[in-house]
């Protein structure tokens, strides 16, 4: 038996004891060495990408969207001067660094801000969860990552070659690609899982074993996690696709229904899963039960019967001087007799009570 | 054991990765070799029937009903010309083509989109849900189907013949009877899945084995996946019904209330029929229970008793030189005394605990 | 293990296959061999009860309130003409016919359509749920049953008779009184369940059996059945009690209240009894495994002290030539000390790990 | 295995078949031989308190309150004289004599009607629901009893003595203190529960036997009536303490909020020992189940090791006049040799499987 | 089995029995000898602190905020001086003294009050709650304390420093301070957890006894009393983030949004610690039942093949005179002829069953 239910570590990001609030600490796993922080600045007409080191000098430029793409959360002075430069609230900024957040949307007076889990299958049947935050201000996306990531290539790819709407609309619209690329995580993510329920199913059939019943725990300890992190997705989803947010335009409010609809669906796998593991064990160990009822049956069977034989054989091995039966001519044929006969009358009993 | 739980297909199918939203691919299997479109064209007094290939030089006429019908839905060019023919939003015809969907209900601008799935039993114990994607708009209805469907034949004749307020009403009513199929066939469906719970049933008392157990498990499990498929239809039907889309006329909106009393007969069956699938094999699992305690206890009883017996003649099998027991002329008859002593005692003490 | 879970009727009557809404089929087992239709006419100084044959000629009187009652419904002419002569909607026929409906309330225009379910205990451990509809509108009320009913009969004195208010108030207050009927019919039939449920116990404590088992599984699965005809009533009564219904007037809202009441409390018994048998069944189980370990534990303390001291016995029980043992004369007093020492150690052993 | 889980007597008297709505009549069982009416009228400086048979003559006072108090429900005559002196709709009297209700409240034009259940212990692990109807209205409150009550001799003692606010103010306050006192004998009979949970808890781990588990499973039991009993009067202190009625004055009503918290604290309490009961029996199950594994494993062992050499015993104690290996001279050391290698084997075996 | 279900002690102190609605009592443990009641009054630029010991001479000075602390609840009288210098309503003190309330929150005309559990980790695997209840009213917040609380020492020194916006801002952020503070004691409490957990698994893993059994249990319940203390918080904090109490200022509210995301944070982690525990105990039994399985399926097999071969040896170990078989030269070949045969069969037999 392996250790199959560690404490998943967003449980153990979430304390930062004693500080006050606002107080900006970085809390969670460094995962980048050096913070990455480049620009995506685009119009109907042109688009510019660089890197830059600090945003005092960013201008506003009319008609263009602004998307400031931070990776790596470890630097705080940087973050705290984007903060500034932005008019970023204090609790936001906080939010923003501490990776152990639910997924959520909170408005301020002047932006949005996101929180998004993003899954990354790790290894053969281990997923993490990484925290990314969206602020949505007027022409303004800035999106934060723990680590750069390669899901938004080809969205960036689309913004480099003016592909598709995604020039011709606002920010919203581009934060609505960043939240759409990351659900799409989420589908590879589920079909990864899938696969291994099917390995695991095989495995369960085929050579059961101690450790095929821990990885079916192991995998629907997981998809526990999993729906901790999803289920208030739906929540953030919805509100957007109400347009009860200002920022989010009338035409963009229909590309969120699509994310919300999105959203549900992956609810509805990970719930389809853990339901398939589930029946998988209930139906395993049902087998097994009944199984176990068969063989214990037979050994009852055969016990049953022949523990009293092997009592008589017994006696008559006895070296008693005294024993008159031994004696007997016909005693050796008597005592066969007396066994058959209790030998019949068990197996007529048991067929009686339904054993046989 | 056989292979019960495989993930279902439309968990498969559910992942489009990495494309721009508004990419038009068909995501799912292609069902049929040539995609067929019909259109029915239908007033008062006349019906018009054909097969078209292009629906670009399609014409209004004014107090008709038009029903496009598209079947098969791997040919994304006509898909795209009938989108732009009817003005139809990129994401509404994505949806089309994505048979992952849920069933769901969207108002657009100046059209109602519905996604509904159609339940086939495609083997003894096997179903499959097709998808089905309906647009009303003004006085058209157009559907889009994985392949040819008869449930809609009965219709098609009432169209054609003019029986019935079919032609007399517009193309919301329409709408509704195509729904109303659909749901007909889950009613077919659902009894066939009744038969087959009666057969499962019946097998299990007359001759349980494991293949029966992994049957009803897989019934279970394919409730489980039919409930998640259903369940969303009920939203559907409702929004319908409480006559909230602006195209649904107000004598219209009667139809949709029967057809939401449908789907909640629909989801009541479901979750009846899994009811009574896990009462089932609880009920045999306690059954076994209850016989393997008995069958336990004889064992026990009878090992109990018998084994020190035999101990005890075992004891006078030994060939040791001296052992004055065996000289004793009542040697043997106390043996006996004594196994009788300890017979007698131990059944006592049996009863004593109601074991017997 | 007999036949426990019969897929219940009513989901084989919910099926009526590619018919065009608005086709009046009967959908259900004919329970009459002919329809009865009567009719009761009443005001507040007299009342005319008498059977008829057609509804064509029925004219409306002032201030009196007409009960029709029709008891059978096969007969498709007849409940057309019914329709036709009070101008009921298609649909509301079509849900008449078809038994297989959930309890709901429908409003149409000028009238209320109620189905109820009736509950009838059919044998020992059998009920069936019959179908009442009702339709109220303006001084009418029209009732339609599978069968003839006696639960109406003292109703029907009263009106006869006078007695009570049944004669001062409207068609309103006698709907009410058809309903109240009914829900007592539940109150009896809950009685005699609760009755079976302690006979059950009774034999559960007596002399546990596979048949009782299976007992209490059946009930179980009828409180499963009830539970599903119940529950929707709860919505029926809560809309009539808060006078959402034009039809009600204000002062028989109280009664409807009244019914809302006693609908919850059928529920909670129908839930009490559910959770009774689930209780029951899981104490028996725990007590049987339980048992079933005490029992076990003697045969394994038996078998694992006697087992060893027989293999020893059996050592000395061999006939070879040269077994120097054999022939000491302290031999078979030192084989005595040797079991002697071993089953004190094993009892030790088994003391020290609690077993004993 | 006692009757644990009898039917409770509520469920029993629920039914009134047949009978008119507001036909009174007394549904329960008959506790005390004579009712007994009693009054008491204060205002802010007197108070008059005596027994009366009759409400006829009972004038109106200004500036005082009237609490009448009725002890007893058998006698109907009195009941139906109280309804019509102070204008009782019949429902509501019909309500007082059925003692199968479950507590509600229900606002009358002119009155508050409340139903209360009042938790009596009868024994050591018993306990029954009592009902109390209280009628509030205008400057009376009037109380229904099945039997008198001591739980209202300590208010009692403080409105004769014009101790704290109860004098002060008016007849909503007094329905207030009823209620509170009420709820506070929920509060002791929850204490006595928990200490017979602790009770039977000890006897669980000391002395586990039949009679323990069902104790448990009885107090299971009654903690699944109780949360019936008591869940409902949450939504009664509800919709009291939102100052809804218009007979709970502004500043009472926050002593009916106290009542709400006091509510919900004991259904926070009743689902808490519904827990704890749980999981003492999943505990005391899984903990049997662990030690049958180990009994049995040890059982297995000693069976496997030993049964085969028993049967090697067996063979060379067989009396064949033809047994070559008996004349060997090293026979019988061979055979000890062959039994030890097959012991070790056996043992190497099973610590490679990881049984010892 | 150790005791491992106590009641909680908040379950014992929730009663107060016969006591009029207002009387003062202290309910609960007296946790410190004396009570120290302390002040910190603070406006921007200054920070007085003193303990005093009655409050009847405080005065209001304007632009400052005053925070009154109390630990230890005994003294009555005190309390009651506060109660009457601040004009708080009786049952607010009541609630104050009576330490087995739920969280709740409640806004009385001029002030709110709000109570709190604060969690202790009081050994390794015990935790207590402790109540703590703030009223916010005007520049005034008066927190009550079982007794004296470190927990709040880094946010007084902030005080005296004049560090961060504390003294910037009022007393609703105060009280939001203390009530952060609080919150975050959870967190800390529930990272202990968290190791016991591992702690636990790791011992589950490697020595699985009853005593580690029993912890899982033991921590299980205490995340059931624990989510019950935990879930009233979430309204709680809601109430506030939502601003619907005027007190909150609306630059507060944004904080008091932050708190309720924590809260929100522990009811996930509870839940989640539940479920990895549950699903911790499941996988254990199910191994332990899979390997039960597989050890008693060997006693089976070496059962059912020995058990008739020893009978066979026994047979012909018997000392009758007259058996033919024993004179025979190739009976003792012969034997394991059949002997051999049998096994074989057997092991046939037990192959085609799937057994090996």
């Amino acid at each position: 038996m392996k250790h199959i239910v560690q404490i998943p570590s967003f449980l153990k990001t979430i304390s930062k004891k004693g500080a006050a609030p606002g107080t900006l600490t970085h809390v969670g796993l460094q995962k980048v060495k050096k913070t990455h922080l480049g620009i995506f600045r685009y119009g109907k007409n042109d688009c510019e990408e660089k890197q830059i080191t600090k945003t005092k000098d960013l201008q506003e430029k009319p008609n263009t969207v602004l998307w400031l793409n931070l990776d790596g959360l470890h630097d705080i002075a940087l973050i705290e001067e984007i903060g500034t430069r932005f008019a970023l609230h204090t609790l936001l900024l906080e939010d923003i660094l501490n990776t152990g957040q639910r997924p959520k949307i909170e408005e301020y007076d002047d932006c949005i801000f996101i929180v998004l889990k993003m899954l990354h299958v790790t290894g053969d049947m281990q997923f993490s969860l990484e925290q990314v935050s969206l602020v949505l201000k007027d022409h303004l996306v800035i999106s934060f990552h723990e680590q750069p990531q390669d899901v938004f290539d080809p969205m960036r790819e689309r913004l480099r070659k003016g592909q598709g709407k995604i020039r011709q609309l606002g920010a919203d619209y581009l934060m609505y690609r960043i939240m759409d690329s990351i659900i799409d995580g989420y589908f590879s993510g589920l079909e990864h899982i899938g696969d291994r329920i099917e390995e695991v199913e095989k495995q369960l059939i085929d050579k059961p074993s101690d450790a095929v019943i821990q990885k079916i725990y192991s995998l629907r300890q997981q998809m526990l996690f999993l729906r901790k992190a999803v289920h208030p997705l739906r929540d953030v989803a919805n509100q957007l696709q109400h347009g009860e947010c200002d920022a989010i335009q009338e035409n963009t409010a229909m590309y969120f229904r699509d994310l919300y609809d999105h959203t549900i669906q992956v609810i509805d796998a990970v719930d389809t899963y853990r339901d398939i593991l589930s029946n998988m064990l209930d139906n395993y160990l049902s087998l097994m039960s009944h199984r176990m009822n068969s063989v214990m049956k037979v050994l009852t069977i055969v016990g049953t019967i022949f523990i009293p034989l092997t009592f008589i054989a017994g006696i008559y091995g006895m070296n008693f001087r005294y024993m008159p039966e031994l004696e007997w001519a016909w005693g050796y044929p008597a005592v066969w007799g007396v066994m058959l006969t209790l030998t019949l009358t068990m197996l007529g009993v048991m067929k009686w009570k339904k054993w046989l």
